[in-house]
């Protein structure tokens, strides 16, 4: 199976809005942290699909940081991004920011990262996605943390023994 | 009352992304006309929203065109621009497209015209709303042809008798 | 292919009644124009489908009007009701009141025409359907009325010229 | 407090459509007993409302007899009616017929008794309501009957004793 | 066809828990009945599929009580138990209590009997379901009154005459 | 302020099942990743409002680990326990599991870490949270491991330097 060809960072880019409805918030009219989570996985699972031009299934989310609390009627934005590619799985970020409906009060929210593997559409097992061309400093930035995090999340499965987690060692050593 | 100072219509542009899924379908696993009349208000909403920064209200909707049909699992983009301002009132134009998740057989399905009423937010009555300033040349012809459609909207409302339709009459005299 | 035999308008006269739920209104308590929107179109279609007991799509929208606002708890009734058939498509009209759940406050809200197309349960492309037989006045005005929505619709299509659209030009002339 | 004037059935009866969607069935594709509940609570409650011209709460449900299953894609209609008042409750008829969204395959499938409890605006305490007026046959043996269901129910509910049952002794005895 | 093994009631007991949102609630921030009869549905067809081990339809439900009402934002807890086994049909007890979100203010509130047919996976017709073995008292109390309420439910359906409801004339004799 | 006294993790143990709907599922026809985020968000809100008898929000989710997909119609039961209490905020530990209907092919599928606040119901502010008894081993061994997930989650908050880490350190020193 042939590796696809590398795609850069904006051609995935994905941005979603969504209105907070009454029955997205708690008993305090703040929209409930489980519609968030809901919201990033269907921006990133799009986000994902884009870059890979496959189906794609979430397989781990990690750091969902909640931020300043979102009212009811408020509207939030999405922007989801590829941060580096693997060899069947892909890590994206995605960012939320929120304002009222009059754009007013604007401001970041919640981000996270969510890792998602490609599927064969023919026989469903996991298959090569295209590599990821960071090219803003930002995106570098990105890309290069990405490995630490895919430690993390493999020492957490026991797929991985901490001696040889090489990326973190460098951070704690 | 002072009118708000004009605005470009790029400062409201609205981009709002949603996934069909299987309740938003009718037994063809076809999207629902109705479901994307939902989207499109809400995301006619929150641009009307932006431009006036106040509380909008729907009004009214003409010339919805719906085009090619768009399938369970499909991502859909909706692009809501304001077309012209009048005194306390504003047009929307909205245009969808569909792709599949993977970004596949994007095409241009839907359109239609919103018209909001902004609202003062204290005693809830209408109120005059920012100016808008078309730059691109698909900006002047959507502005100039407001005109003809608020004309249609008030002779069928008949808030306006046909010899007054001073647009409409030069199209057809 | 024959045309089916025609039918009266009472024949597919539609009634469809909705509680206002919390989810169904923005922030300051009222029904969002998206959701009256989206029942108008059930409505409309259960109307298109019983007139040509054939599977119909939703073709295009005008001349919504938004009248009062409804509260949150109050109950909506739709009625839908054919105004004229044309080949393969047709025309519908829905109108729209108000009450509270306990009956008070009734008031005429909202009113829309929607346009259908038949689709042959077989190879799925459009169909003849029966035609209207409009017995009442206000049955026969908005069967005369048909023509001239139709002929707006398909200007704004760009399917039919300012010249061409007759009905239309009587008006104006 | 006043009682108020009896009112005519026909005065308070409801009707609601619905269309089977397809987060409403169950893996065979079939309208799930739930959502027939939830719907039938909705156009008893509406009905209720109507007849006391207060709100109301339901107190209880019986006899729900499920029919013939409904498909997605089906439309659901409902009628509800008063079948008798008591002093401060009143029992609701409500009757659910099913056909495809072309008129086809017509039948009537559920059906159930809902009794609610009207509440005073004010102190939300359990009010009067307006006695029935029943006119035609079938209105009159829903009438009767209905004392024999509320025994049923003040059995079960131990607020009342076999012996006491007067109406139901008849039945048995 | 062979009757399956005996089960004792404890293999199917159900639990769901359900936080109450603005959208399962009335204009009086009540859970309405519509919501709590869905929830207990699911919470009985998920028993009694436990306990058949083959797919389940709702065939009538009877007695619902309605108790102390239930506020936006409190947690439902849902408990459903086996009563009675017949041939092809059993009959479920669902007990619903509610707390605040912080476990404040526990209560019972409504309770209900279901019945379900079980069906055969390969032909859709009724099939036999495994008998019930009571073991507790009050499991043993539930089991003798099962058939009271069957008969109930024949009679109320027609399909038995007064004077063969044997266990009834028990109780009113 | 003082703090409440230690709780048994046993005292606020959350149960909750939920029955996968069409609406629920991506196009393969499996449960989609954000569902199952925004049910574990509510369970772990229930345990931990218990847990507190306070309000809480969500303040950060790591290492959801997505295992065997679940299809359509199945059953998935969600056990949510406090891992360990810390100052204002505490751990919950969420295990989903899925079944059939029928209770076949049960199995462990997705697995979560949720952080909530407590909050003061007067002033909204953060408040002491009751300590937690770790009474069996696995109770034990999430209490333990609880400290290295903070501070992973603090130093990826930036709250927190590699050499302050001091739990983690020890596992990669």
């Amino acid at each position: 199976m042939e590796r696809p060809l590398p795609k850069k960072i904006e051609e995935s880019r994905t941005i979603m809005s969504e209105l907070v409805m009454p029955n997205d918030t708690n008993p305090q009219n703040n929209l409930m942290g489980g519609n968030m989570l809901r919201w990033m996985d269907i921006a990133c699972a799009i986000c994902a699909g884009k870059h890979c031009a496959k189906p794609v299934v979430t397989a781990s989310v990690d750091n969902v940081a909640f931020g300043s609390p979102i009212r009811n009627g408020e509207v939030v934005t999405l922007e989801a991004t590829v941060t580096r590619a693997f060899n069947t799985s892909l890590e994206i970020y995605v960012q939320a920011t929120a304002a009222t409906m009059q754009g007013l009060n604007p401001r970041r929210t919640h981000h996270a990262y969510f890792t998602f593997v490609a599927l064969d559409k023919d026989n469903g097992s996991p298959t090569l996605v295209p590599e990821v061309v960071p090219l803003s400093e930002i995106e570098e930035q990105r890309y290069e943390a990405a490995m630490r995090r895919r430690e993390v999340r493999l020492l957490l499965a026991g797929r991985l023994k901490p001696e040889e987690a090489t990326h973190l060692r460098k951070v704690f050593g």
